[in-house]
C-alpha cells in the first residue's frame, strides 16, 4: 500500500474535513514564527476536533513510524511547531472550548483556545490566568504548556507551569493518561504534569488542560523611569527586587526606546540607555511600592521618574514594551529570541547586542524581564531579503556566544524547539542528555513525536 | 564473597565513619514517622557526608542489586524512610551546608540541612524561603525537595517545587547529574528538575539543591473567628478565597480545637464547629484584607472574630494549630495524615472522621488548609498499645474510604510513601501506572533506589 491509499484509511477514522493533503493548505503549515525557510512540508495536515481524532491520528502514525508534529497556534519562535518533510502536522486549532468553574476557581480548556480567550473568560468570573506571554492574543494555551510559557508578569506570579492542575494526553501509541487532577498538591506517583509541561510536544498531545486561576488582583500602579546608563537601571531593578515583589519588572535598551518612540510619538527619551517599567498590583499596598521603586530609581540616577495609579494612563506607560513588536511587524520580519545573563551583567549583554547589530548591519532591539534576568533581543528585516536574513542569523548566533560567555544561557522562555537543539547539545551536561534520551524513548519508544525539537 | 565482606569494601570507598552496622544504630533507622511495627532492618547505615559517599554507595548497591533507602530527617508520615530488610539506609542528615546568594537571591544548600535552618539563613539577608511543612524545625530539605512538601503558605507561595531552581542528584548508577540551574527558567531540556522533585527517592539521591529566594514579606496580620457550624466556616472561606489570596487560611474542627484548648488554655470556644485561622502579609493593605476576610466571616454567621496587627498576638492566635501536635505528643504516638476532598465537602468529611474516632474508639482530630482543599486528620495513641494501634491503622483505612467516597483523594501533601502506595493502586489510571513504571525503568534500571514507594 503506497502512503496516499494509507492516509485515506486514515482520513475514514476522522472527523469529516479533519486531513487535508492540499498542497497549499499544506504551504501554509511549513514555517511557525521562526520563519526558517529551511522548513520542511508536511505529507498531511490533520486538524483535530477531538481528542478521538489524536488518538487516531497518532495510531496511524506510530504504527508506520511517520513523525508528528503536534502544532498550537504556530507562533514558536524557535522552531518548536516547524514541519519536517513527510510527517503529520497534527493542529490542535479547532480544539477551543473554555469551561469556568468559578467554584473550585479551576478552568477547564481543550488546547487550541487562545490564550487571550482563557483570560478574557476567568475574568467575567472575576478570576485571573496570570500567565501573560507577549503573544497571548495569538498563541494556544496547549503551546503555553508544552512551552511553559512566561512573561513580564512571572516576576510575582510565576510561570504556566505553576497553573497547571491536570491534563489529558494521547501518546504516541495513542493511549489517553490522565495526569494530575484538579488540586494544586494531587500527584499519587511522579511528577508527570510537571514532565509533560514544557515537553514541547516531545512526549505526548495534550487534549485538554485543568487551570488553576486566582482572584483578579486589583488595577496595577505603573512607574517609568528613564535612565543615562543601562548599568543605573540594573542597579536600581536589583535594589527593588531585593526589597519587594512588583507584578511587573521590565528594562528596554536605547535602541528599544527609539523604535518604540519612533512608532508611538510619546516624547520618550531617546537619548536614554535604559527605560525601566514598573508595576504594582498590591491594592492598598500599591503606593507604598510605588514610592519604594521610585526612591531606588532616583537614588540610582534616574533621569525622569513617572508614576500612575490610573488605569488608562498605565496601559500607555507599557506601551513601550509592546510597541517594538507593532513598529517590527510593520516593516518586514520579525524574530524574537531570548537569552539570559545574571542581572550584574547586563549593560554588557545590551551593549555587546547592539554592537552585534551594529557589525552584521541587522537590527536588534533588546528588553528583559528585570527581575528573572531574561533578555529578549528582537530581530528585524525586510521579507525575502535573502541577504539580511542571513545576517540577522549570524547575529543571532553571535549573541548566543556572548550569553554563554558572559555566564548565561540561550535557552530560557521561547524554549528550544528545531532552532536551539543544535545550538545546545555542547552545553549540555551528557548524564543530563542521556536521562532525557532515556525518558523519550520509555515515553515514546518509535521516536514519532517531534523528534527534532529538545530533546539534545 | 559475602555480604559482611562486601560491605567491607564499601566501607574502605567511603569517608570515615560513614557506615555502620551496629545493631542498636540499625535499630534507631528502621522507622520514620510513620512508626510502621512492620518496617525492615537495613543490612547497613551509611551516613554519607560527600557526593562522592552517595556515590559510591549507588555504585556499590547497584551493581550487586540491592535496595537503597534515600533518608532525610525521617519524618515521613507515609513510610518514605522507612527501611527494607537486607536494604542500605543512606542518610544524608550529616550534609548541611546553607549558603545564601543574596545579590542573586538563592540559596545553595546540601539536602540534610534543617527547612528552619534554611529559612533562617535566608531571613538573615532580608529574604524569606516560604515553604512550611509543619515539621519545619525537625525535617530536611532534601526530604522536602523529594516530598514537594507543603504548609499553610502554599495557598499564597506555592509549594516546594516552586521553590528549587535546580539540583545536584546521583542516579542509580552512580553517575551525577546537574539538573535544572540558577534561574526560574533554564531547562535545555525536559523538565527533569520537577520530575526529580516529588520523586520520593526513586529516582536519585539529592545532593545539592539551589533554591529560589524572595524578599521577606511584612509582618502578618491575623485574624480568627469561631463558627457554630463547620459548614459556615467552609462558605466563609470560599468567600475569601475568590476575593482576595490570605497567606495562610485554616480550619481547626471541633476536636481540635478542644485537644488545643486543654493545651493550651487560652478560652477558645471549645463548642465552636470551627476556627478558621486567616493571615494577611499583604503590607499597606493587610488591613483591608482583614476587613474583607471578617466580613465574611460575620456575613456566614460567625461567633466571634478576632483580628490583629500585631507580632506575638499575631503567633498566640496561630498556636491552636501547631498545639495539637505539641499536645499529642505528650500522651503518646501522633499520626498525622492528609486527604483532600472538594471545599464544599468539607463538612462531611469532618463529621465523618468524628464519626469513624468514635466508631473505632480511636482519637482523631482534623484541620485543613482551606484554600487548597487539603485536609490532615491527625490520629493520637497510647505508645506500645497494639490493639489501639489496630483502632487507629482501621479508622486511617476508614478515611481514605470516605475521602474517596466524597470525590477526593488519598494521597496529597504528604506524599505517598509504602503506606499508600497499597491504598492508592486501585485508583490509578492504568495508562499512568505504565508511564510511572517506564520512566522509573528508564531512569533506574535495577529498581534499586526507594522500590517499595510511591511508584505504583
Ligand atoms: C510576538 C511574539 C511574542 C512572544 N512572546 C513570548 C513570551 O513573552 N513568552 C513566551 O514564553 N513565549 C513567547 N513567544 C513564543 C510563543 O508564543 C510561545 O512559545 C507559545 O507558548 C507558543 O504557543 P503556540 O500555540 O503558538 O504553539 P506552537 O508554536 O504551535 O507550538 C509550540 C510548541 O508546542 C508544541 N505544542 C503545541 N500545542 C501542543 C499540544 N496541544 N500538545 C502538545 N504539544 C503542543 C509544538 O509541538 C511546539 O513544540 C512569543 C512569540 C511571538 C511570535
Ligand atoms: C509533625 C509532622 C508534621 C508534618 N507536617 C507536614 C506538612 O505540613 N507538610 C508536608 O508536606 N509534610 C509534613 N510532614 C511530613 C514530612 O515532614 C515531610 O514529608 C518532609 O518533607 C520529610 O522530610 P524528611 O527530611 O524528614 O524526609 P524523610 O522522611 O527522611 O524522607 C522522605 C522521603 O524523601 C526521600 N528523601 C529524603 N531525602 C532525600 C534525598 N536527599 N534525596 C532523595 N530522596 C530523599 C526519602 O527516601 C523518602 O521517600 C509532617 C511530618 C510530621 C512528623
Amino acid at each position: 500500500m503506497d502512503t496516499v491509499d494509507d492516509l485515506d484509511l486514515l482520513t475514514q477514522r476522522l472527523s469529516p474535513g479533519a486531513m487535508t493533503t492540499d498542497p497549499d493548505l499544506l504551504q501554509s503549515y511549513r514555517q511557525d514564527w521562526s520563519f526558517d525557510p529551511a522548513a520542511g512540508t508536511p505529507v498531511a495536515v490533520v486538524r483535530a476536533s477531538t481528542a478521538s481524532d489524536v488518538q487516531e491520528t497518532l495510531c496511524f502514525a506510530d504504527s508506520r513510524s511517520i513523525s508528528v508534529v503536534p502544532r498550537g497556534a504556530g507562533t514558536s519562535v524557535v522552531g518548536g511547531s516547524t514541519a519536517i518533510d513527510g510527517a503529520i502536522t497534527l493542529s490542535l486549532e479547532r480544539m477551543r472550548s473554555i469551561r469556568i468553574d468559578a467554584s473550585s476557581r479551576t478552568a477547564i480548556v481543550e488546547p487550541g483556545a487562545l490564550t487571550n480567550d482563557v483570560k478574557a473568560a476567568a475574568a467575567k468570573e472575576g478570576l485571573y490566568y496570570p500567565p501573560d506571554p507577549s503573544s497571548f492574543e495569538i498563541c494556544s494555551i496547549g503551546g503555553n504548556a508544552a512551552t511553559n510559557a512566561g512573561g513580564p508578569c512571572c516576576v510575582k506570579y510565576g510561570v504556566t507551569s505553576d497553573y497547571i492542575l491536570g491534563m489529558t494526553v494521547v501518546l504516541a501509541d495513542g493511549s489517553i493518561a490522565e495526569l494530575g487532577g484538579d488540586r494544586i498538591k494531587d500527584t499519587p506517583g511522579l511528577s508527570l504534569t510537571k514532565l509533560f509541561v514544557g515537553s514541547e510536544g516531545t512526549l505526548g498531545v495534550i487534549t485538554e488542560l485543568t487551570l488553576r486561576l486566582i482572584p483578579q488582583p486589583p488595577t496595577p500602579h505603573t512607574l517609568v523611569a528613564f535612565f543615562p546608563l543601562m548599568s543605573e537601571a540594573v542597579t536600581a531593578a536589583r535594589d527593588i527586587t531585593n526589597r519587594t515583589r512588583p507584578s511587573e519588572l521590565e528594562i528596554l535598551d536605547n535602541a528599544a526606546i527609539k523604535v518604540a518612540e519612533e512608532f508611538l510619538r510619546m516624547e520618550l527619551d531617546t537619548d536614554a540607555g535604559a527605560l525601566l517599567i514598573g508595576r504594582s498590583d498590591a491594592g492598598n499596598a500599591a503606593e507604598a511600592e510605588m514610592e519604594l521603586m521610585r526612591t531606588h530609581c532616583e537614588k540610582r540616577g534616574a533621569s525622569a521618574v513617572f508614576v500612575t495609579d490610573d488605569h488608562h494612563e498605565g496601559e500607555l506607560f507599557i506601551r513601550p514594551r509592546y510597541a517594538v513588536y507593532e513598529a517590527f511587524e510593520q516593516k518586514g520580519v520579525v524574530i524574537g529570541d531570548d537569552v539570559a545573563v545574571p542581572i550584574d551583567k547586563l549593560p554588557e549583554l545590551t551593549d555587546g547586542i547592539a554592537d552585534i547589530a551594529n557589525r552584521n548591519n541587522t537590527t536588534v532591539v533588546s528588553y528583559t524581564h528585570a527581575a528573572d534576568e531574561l533578555t529578549h533581543p528582537v530581530l528585524n528585516y525586510p521579507v525575502a531579503d535573502e541577504a539580511a536574513a542571513a545576517s540577522a542569523a549570524a547575529a543571532r548566533r553571535e549573541i548566543y556566544d556572548l550569553a554563554r560567555a558572559l555566564g548565561g544561557t540561550v535557552t530560557t522562555e521561547y524554549g528550544v524547539g528545531q532552532h536551539k537543539r543544535g545550538n545546545l547539545s555542547n552545553a549540555l551536561d551528557p548524564v543530563v542528555v542521556k536521562l532525557n534520551r532515556a525518558i523519550k524513548n520509555a515515553v515514546d519508544p518509535n521516536n514519532i513525536l517531534n523528534p527534532r525539537v529538545l530533546i539534545p
